[in-house]
């Protein structure tokens, strides 16, 4: 019955990486708390980078500086 | 004052169905804990089939199987 | 499928409160969205007065100014 | 290490504009707790109006009205 | 960077069982997606069983039920 | 009409500090977007150290490594 949030900037992640990392949370909280699989939900957004900011920029500001 | 967030898989909920939400919600509300509708906030979030999981499977997959 | 997350200030909803609201909100999606009852989930937190702002002011502080 | 999600309608708030509000978000948790920005994340999330309720109806619909 | 939020019902994880699914899951967001596990945040929301509902029944009613 | 959420590690932030945090954002967010004050919701939760990972351990890990 757990529900997981996962938040990542955008950046190309494919069907194929979403549904490992599905996959992978799903067995961890079986494997560590023996939650039913069946009953856990995973939910991934895919942010813009113009609106995820880390140490106060915008990761866009960010890439940019450190290019 | 309360806030609610509804996350659905994106599957062609119209205008007028998240409308019915959004006021069934507020009304539940106050029917139950007297909450004042006016600050009562309703966000619907649809999320992509892709990005969704259950079972430890997206969305995409499950339905695929199940065709 | 659905996961719908309320949030509430703190304020003594008994678990009677809590669990029609939670029956409320399952047969909305139910009824507008034909969502299936048995994967929807809902999550009620309920945060402290100091905890919650609106109009920029704590519920705490707004209560005392009101009294 | 704080994380913040600020959640607002979709209505053409530009990349400066988001950039400020991260920064801005971010240096008040720096003075008001002390929170280090290097690990301060803020992830702003625009929503459509039709996917926003408040008073019990969508933000497409208030606007209508209220025009 | 990803943030990652993990709701749970409040059943007891011990600190130890905590550690190894926060591990757990910045190790597969490293593997699957290369993301930094420096930047990599977790937070774990435990929520009581009054409080979390599936079905259309709160956990405490489900587990009544089925005792 | 926004609505924030805030979370940071339960450290012993005082009432003053959180009201003080949620009229900055509020402000923030009139200043910026020209956000409405009277219906912006913040709301700010404070997570057990056990409950918040960075760089794969529980903050109250990475404390005693660091004491």
């Amino acid at each position: 019955m757990p529900f997981v949030n996962i938040k990542i900037t955008r950046d190309g992640a494919t069907a194929e990486q979403k549904a490992r990392l599905i996959q992978g949370v799903t067995e961890l909280l079986r494997d560590v708390l023996g939650k039913n699989p069946a009953t856990t939900v995973v939910v991934i957004e895919e942010v813009d980078p113009d609106n995820w900011g880390i140490g106060g920029e915008t990761v866009t500001e960010r890439r940019k500086r450190k290019a």
